[in-house]
């Protein structure tokens, strides 16, 4: 395996670990692989949310939405890799409220933005959307 | 100036270069540093737009929108660049439609992912939304 394998498949594992740390709703694990200077743009309101305790908050109305594990799939994983810096775009399938706050599956948008730090990816950025209606 | 610095400094100017040919309504200007395989999540649907020709459809609707020059101004760049791959958040600001359809400021969170490609960066993925409401 040569070195550009190895960081893309590190990379495909720690998204891969992240979307399981999300359905077990696990905040240690969901923030195993992230930056202290993390950068988030979430589906929900704020804007924007900076540094590790604000992206740590955003998934607390996820985890205290539903009673049961919440659904958080990624598909269509594309990763663009250097070996300092990385991106990765996907398409993600969760549970949602919509207008009338039921429960609904909720396809969304994910960019990932990645550098690698003492030999290790860590993620800096994720931006989370669906389309405005 | 070390490599690092030019390459920082390319990709602020390819960005600046990129909204300013947007406020021109310049198609060309738009494209010049995108890759054919371009991924755009963009504002309003659809859900995604694959490859350039999809990608430059997506700018009809905003260049349609107003009859005057759009307002389409970047500020917060932050670049993360390595040798071969970057990635870029931003925050926006733009004309839109509001729900009755009348022009409003919005404000959007923009990434973009870029690779070198032949000594040059080149957009690969745009990532454009607002919070859901």
């Amino acid at each position: 395996m040569n070195p550009e394998d190895t960081d893309y498949a590190e990379i495909r594992q720690l998204l891969a670990d992240w979307s399981a740390a999300v359905r077990r709703k696990d905040y240690d694990g969901v923030l195993q692989n992230h930056s202290p200077d993390m950068l988030m743009f979430d589906v929900p309101p704020p804007f924007q949310s900076e540094g590790i305790a604000a992206y740590r908050k955003t998934w607390d109305l996820f985890f205290g939405w539903l009673e049961g594990p919440p659904k958080f799939e990624l598909s269509d994983v594309r990763i663009t890799a250097g070996q300092e810096v990385a991106f990765v775009t996907a398409r993600g399938r969760c549970f949602g409220p919509n207008e009338r706050g039921i429960a609904q599956e909720l396809d969304f948008r994910l960019t990932v933005g990645l550098r690698k730090s003492d030999g290790h990816w860590v993620i800096e950025h994720e931006h989370h959307s669906v389309p405005a209606t």
